[in-house]
């Protein structure tokens, strides 16, 4: 049913086997971890009480898992943990797809839908490792120039590993489909791509003034 | 529990109360709306032999309900009309915050997170609504400019009506919280905004050729 450590892929397994437009899907971690290191806040997913939650959070990717962080108290981490298999989910928006038939209508994007087990994180060695990982993920090189957790600060934040058993991605990129009928009409038809940058950094007052060069045209993930 | 047809709030309920930064939470019906309309793609989570689902999809608003749609055959949209309760999420990422502490590093968002049921949508003219109103959430006044769906295309279609029946919104905006030992440290803080936009739209090779009005400096929802 999953994979082994060794495997290039981390599906198609039960959950993640994708029947409709099986041509969009993809299971090799390649595609799969560029999502995942390109995405920055996922969306979990997890059962408490009967009811499923869906909660979107921070995360930093290491191998097949993904660190998650909250406060002590974060009921979506707590609840997780009680779950046998978790949820997490990761969806890149890259444009709108115009078509000549309402029906072909759709949405350029990439995702990964995954399933996996949450496993809490107490080793302090481990906890700062998954801090910084997050940290990393989302701000390239941050981690060397900010204050480290203090002792407190760590026993405040509650981490978990999100270890992933099975994946699949799905892409869709470039024109709308078109029915035959369809080509001859007077209606534009085409895409519109969204683009998803980041601005010049803007200071705080307490700021010491300086953009680090890590921030200078700040682009992510660090090796896009 | 639930809330009456007219009271301005939609929640906080037993679902949806926010706990911790309960300074973010907000639970009126024009707060929740106002990110429900600026976001095209919620992430639908439904439970399905015992195991959560976490599903991104497209989706328009009619009051408090939205509207979703898939193929027939769609899986996400048959098990949640299986499910008493599903959620939805809709996230909107505004920028990353980087404080002078690890620990106080955040990110700017918007976010709604959602409880309601899933009812199958069989009447006809419901369903051409239901999918005008995810048409023109999506591209504003696009469904006046498109062929409509053909009796075929709707059969094929699967739409189903997300009544929401609590809701809370998260909206994080600002600068970064420093401890007051930090604020002399000599690192850079501030935020770096994340740009959302949409570009100019490319036409197809069947395109008429003529952009419409509409579609030029596109941005949406239509009155943003």
């Amino acid at each position: 049913m999953y994979p082994p450590d060794n495997s290039e892929n981390l599906g198609p397994y039960s959950h993640t086997k994708v029947k409709r437009l099986a041509d969009r899907a993809h299971y090799d971690r390649d595609s799969i971890y560029r999502i995942l290191d390109e995405g920055f806040v996922c969306h979990l997913g997890f059962i408490a009480n009967g009811t499923p939650y869906v909660i979107p959070t921070g995360y930093g990717r290491r191998g097949d898992a993904l660190y998650l962080h909250g406060a002590s108290a974060n009921f979506a981490l707590a609840e997780s943990k009680k779950n046998a298999t978790v949820s997490v989910t990761v969806t890149l928006i890259d444009g709108l797809v115009l078509s000549k038939s309402a029906f072909h209508h759709s949405i350029n994007y990439r995702s990964v839908v995954s399933f996996g087990t949450v496993m809490p994180v107490e080793d302090v060695e481990e906890k700062k490792l998954a801090l910084e990982t997050i940290l990393n993920h989302i701000v390239p090189n941050r981690s060397n120039d900010t204050r480290p957790p203090s002792r407190s600060e760590l026993k405040a934040t509650r981490v978990v590993r999100y270890e992933i058993m099975e994946a699949s991605a799905k892409i869709r990129i470039g024109e709308p489909k078109e029915e035959p009928e369809d080509i001859e009409l007077d209606y534009w038809s085409g895409q519109i791509p969204i683009e998803w940058g980041y601005s010049d950094p803007i200071p705080s007052g307490n700021s010491n003034g300086k953009l680090p060069d890590y921030l200078v045209n700040f682009s992510r993930p660090a090796n896009s």
